[in-house]
């Protein structure tokens, strides 16, 4: 160790700025970028499942096609954690990288925007538009930071049925997400049953497990146990620290949970970054280095708050909360299901899925569930769109007859 | 988050002292508690595989039972990266828990005091009486800190060797031990062929695959990171400072990947540890109440430059490094293998031990491969003592025929 070039506390050069209109500054339609914007608060406080309230909310979202006449063509699409509202479409104003699920959507590609009206909102708590923690508070003038309150998956999706009203959707032909997404998608289907004919859930849970929250909770301890994190009030600090490190770290752990051994070996294997450092401590090897690209990435992109606000939503989702448990909730469910597992998904193992697809056929619903063969983990979801294609086409069209 | 009270960087009100006599100052039986110590370098520096070197080494080590007239008797039990000598026996000076296998080792146990002469010996680069990095540097007076080298398991090995020479050991009847034990384990079969009649490694590998470093990598990361770690050197810090909540997190994240899905399942499931603020920011889970737990108790025992040392040798650990690959080396081995399996294990998966068995096999050599079905995850190899037991009598039956 004697070098002295131990790895340093990450501080990025630059971060991308994320374009967090003044609520109530924006008339529906006002849009930035691809983005639009609408106030979904009708000036009354939004009150929040777990007691919280916010006094306006906005939200960022983007479409592709068109609505048609009857309203009927519309899909709604849920992002993930650390998602946004650009599903699909080419890097633009504020957002770093092409949509996140472009290989899906598009002129005829398995949800096609030339036959259907689709949709993607940023979540409530998120960092890409909608209202979260570095959004500044109306009533203060000031950025939310630690006083933004804790929002639940049923608050994300009450802020995209009120979305939805707007655009005059009085029914969407199918809400479709994965991992944090297909938690929205179950939610939809519990809470407003007659506002959506069908529902493709995938490589997600009806209730997060335990290993799922304490892959969560370290992800937190990290960003919060971070000197720079001072509470969460780090968006002012006169020296522009902020817990830069701590979300980096965060990431990285997660990044981890987000692939498999086996893809891990195939492309990383035990190659050294800087092979003469070999026997350094801090001489890396390439999954290492792989590691520190994708938290630094992330921390050029995305708001610490709002990582913490999202992934605790995610350990409070519960599909069987105040529902008699999550068999109940899940054998209630009407509408027809889709639900798709990635084999080598240890994040959210295909008993998860299983288990949805069991209650609600167990519960006399229509449930289709399928596997893709993939080494590619969790992520798989994101990445296997050649073998999710036909499987979201085929869902769709049942959607619709 | 208004309340503000988010989790507090962990400090520890007391960590329990670490006996760690000055290099050169013991001579040979000298004890504290149950722990014996001897300089094993014969005035002349040990040259490290990576490159660097040590003036002197003292090992901290215990032993069971008496070595019988032809010393045939004696067994090795290597521990993994947080262990100690203490592998048997209660709470002592020094030892704030009861061996860490305790339920194996003993008279009419598994590994039988009664019949054999059992030796452990904490591992080079460790905090528990061996040479690490808190001990004092002979050549500087001083705690090594950043300027203590990188050890390998090879060196842990070379280490064991040395102490065997001067207990009078000329060969073990049988070298044993889990996860990092079991990377010890095989380096004592290719290093010292004709000093060790049979191997015994369990839940371990003949290499470190990249997702294993993935974790190591982020276990440290979190503690360099720490501003408490100050590079290494915080042992006479004037404020008492240290990288607590760093190594607080790396145990945390280390602790999840030890366990199952299962495990947490059926011990916390969904449950909240107060209840009262199930929706809060900061309310916990059982299952972060047990991992803060583990993370806090880790810190009062352990030291951090020796976590970092330590796990950076099991990343660094391949058997076939020199040796023409990891299958040249294992097909090598000649003396019996007995490898054994957690069903559950997903940080040193089943798929591990089956190589060392194809691989020895395919060279001619002997081995028994055995899967023991337990939710208990990685940690298993500590906690299935039942199940173990008969497996390890066996093979030290056949070793000693």
């Amino acid at each position: 160790m004697a070098e002295q070039s131990e790895p340093r506390r990450f501080v990025p050069a630059e971060r991308f700025p994320v374009d967090l209109p003044a609520t109530g500054a924006l008339m529906p339609g006002d849009s930035v970028g691809a983005r639009r914007f609408m106030t979904v608060t009708d000036g009354r406080p939004f009150a929040l499942e777990g007691g919280g309230r916010l006094q306006e909310i906005t939200v960022a979202y983007e479409t592709w096609g068109h609505l048609n006449s009857d309203a009927s063509n519309a899909v709604l699409i849920c992002h993930a954690l650390t998602g946004d509202s650009h599903a699909a479409g080419p890097i633009s104003s504020g957002h770093p990288s092409v949509g996140w699920w472009d290989d899906l959507i598009g002129p005829g590609r398995a949800i096609d925007t030339e036959e259907f009206f689709v949709v993607c909102s940023n979540v409530l708590g998120g960092c890409q538009g909608t209202t979260g923690p570095a959004s500044v508070d109306p009533e203060t003038g000031h950025h939310y930071g630690s006083s933004f309150p804790q929002v639940t998956v049923r608050d994300m999706v009450r802020t995209q049925k009120l979305l939805g009203d707007r655009l005059g959707i009085g029914r969407w032909r199918s809400v479709v997400g994965g991992s944090m997404g297909g938690m929205q998608v179950l939610e939809w289907g519990a809470m407003y049953p007659r506002r959506v004919a069908s529902l493709i859930p995938l490589a997600t849970t009806a209730a997060a497990s335990a290993m799922q929250i304490a892959w969560s909770a370290v992800g937190r301890l990290s960003i919060v146990t971070d000197p720079g994190f001072r509470g969460g009030d780090y968006y002012d600090s006169p020296d522009g620290e902020g817990p830069w490190q701590g979300l980096m770290l965060g990431r990285e752990i997660a990044q981890v949970t987000y692939r498999s051994a086996e893809i891990f070996d195939d492309r990383f294997g035990r190659a050294h970054h800087d092979p003469r450092r070999e026997f350094h401590p801090w001489g890396r090897f390439e999954i290492e280095s792989y590691l520190d690209h994708h938290g630094q990435k992330l921390v050029r992109r995305f708001d610490a708050n709002s990582y913490l606000v999202v992934s605790k939503s995610m350990d409070l989702h519960d599909l069987g909360r105040g529902r008699g448990g999550v068999v109940a909730a899940l054998r209630r469910l009407r509408m027809p299901v889709t639900t798709v597992s990635i084999s080598s998904d240890t994040l959210y193992p295909p008993c998860q899925q299983a288990e949805i697809h069991d209650e609600v056929t167990a519960g006399g619903g229509s449930c289709r569930y399928e596997v893709i063969e993939s080494p590619q983990g969790h992520d798989g979801f994101l990445l296997e769109s050649e073998p999710m294609a036909p499987l979201i086409t085929k869902a769709l069209e049942e959607a619709g007859n």
